[in-house]
């Protein structure tokens, strides 16, 4: 099954702004933080993307689209009903077809010599035809911003594991009981990426879930979680998790984008000339 | 007098759309551009901003500039008329008071413990009672970017030269011939730093200059400058430059957006931590 279509969550109430700010790309151009998403996903091959965004935001991200507008299907989350239920707004767009996720306030910035996060991604998923879950090693004191993975290292592929654990955000405790994975540094566990490529049984599995919350919750704030179900998909079907050549950033912590654009611009053509300039604002006496 | 204007010159063809680029500030939070630029105006004490945009920007610099938006007065550049046009724009505006004037495409940093720029800048126009233009030392190869003054230093007062030429973006050559300031590196030179204090005696020497243009040519691309009538006003009236403690970074260069933030950043309380998110970067196997 090829993968054509990616799903991108920018719903959150304090998410939603942060595709829309500008940044200076690797060539030093000015761009919205969307369309460097975009061309992270149409770089991996997707033709079709479905954007979860709040309601009337829908024509600020056309806009901040550029070139990728004409690709895009808008789906609206009313309420804020979790990341899951963000997901599942976009299960008709999906269909029965294998597609790619990321969350709408990370940026992605490939160590790869040619390929981008999310075609590293696409081509384990496509050769395994199985859901897989980009990762990264990250130290125990950053645990807390993250879910993270236990597993098994799959034989004769590097970097690539089969998942028997998710836990979101666990303590230090926590991991070191659950999730030591064999070959990775003390002290390092292996977190989500904010990136996934998923089987739709993801959807069959939120849609189950979301209906189990509506009969057992009669609060409206009932919030639907991805790592639940992600937990569920272990035993349902063979879900893997590949260690990324990139890395990830966060926008919507303080500095996140100065640190993004910052990692863009040394990963880019122009490595040398920022270098210069950062010393000489290194080197200004106070 | 006091001072208690301000003129923001932003309607340039490629300079339009800067003043509404995110930027991080020194505190690590997203804003524009603009506001910033307003923040540093305010600091220096003034309370009422006259922008001169191009038509159709209004609303979109009204949104932009946050809680600043009540002191703004608009007016409208339709034609790419020149520099010195634009600021002519706000004549009536000025009427017959001393103004700050800032372009809107810089972001300014101060290496002052207390003081921003433009009120380091205002201190020293209130103080002596003349139009005072920010400069700063620039190396011979930049001089291609600036205007650049050349000047005697006043006595018994500090960074402080009465302006005796005006040239807009010299050469190196014809800097060494015409612009040598006593008590600069070699190779350096005085250039204007995208800051002013005016008397109202420039509106007359802009409108002056606007209608004489206005009966030599015909063609329509007839462009008013600012050092045209910049260099008449040393004949008319005192006319000093001051050295700026600070950095002015122009947005609209390629990386310019990048660098700005990352001074602003290193230069407010959270420099520590971005020296090691920066070293942590750099450090990264490719």
């Amino acid at each position: 099954m090829t993968i054509s279509k990616a799903v991108i969550t920018a719903a959150g109430k304090d998410q939603t702004h942060l595709p829309l700010q500008t940044v200076v790309d690797r060539s030093g151009r000015a761009r919205s933080a969307l369309e460097l998403v975009l061309a992270e996903v149409v770089s991996a091959g997707i033709e079709d993307i479905a954007i979860v965004v709040a309601p009337g935001e829908q024509d600020r991200y056309l806009a901040a689209a550029g070139s990728f507008a004409s690709r895009l299907t808008f789906f609206i989350q009313h309420d804020p009903q979790g990341y899951g239920d963000a997901i599942l707004r976009a299960q008709a767009f999906v269909g029965r077809e294998m597609f790619l996720h990321l969350v709408g306030d990370h940026l992605y910035v490939s160590d790869h010599s040619q390929w981008s996060c999310a075609a590293q991604l696409v081509a384990v998923a496509q050769q395994e035809q199985c859901s897989v879950s980009a990762i990264q090693p990250t130290h125990e004191s950053k645990l807390r911003f993250f879910g993270a993975i236990g597993g098994t290292p799959v034989a004769h592929a590097e970097k690539l594991y089969e998942i028997t654990a998710i836990m979101e955000k666990p303590t230090p405790t926590q991991a070191e009981q659950s999730l030591i994975v064999a070959g990775q540094r003390s002290g390092y566990y292996l977190c989500f990426f904010g990136m996934h490529v998923l089987t739709p049984t993801i959807m069959d599995l939120l849609a189950e879930a979301k209906s189990t919350v509506a009969k057992t919750r009669t609060d409206a704030s009932a919030s639907l979680n991805l790592s639940d179900s992600l937990r569920k998909l272990i035993q349902r079907e063979k879900y893997l998790a590949f260690q990324i050549q990139g890395q990830r950033f966060n926008i919507g912590e303080t500095y996140g984008l100065l640190i993004a654009q910052m990692a863009l611009a040394l990963s880019g053509p122009d490595r040398d000339r920022i270098l210069v300039e950062l010393i000489e604002l290194l080197a200004r006496p106070k």
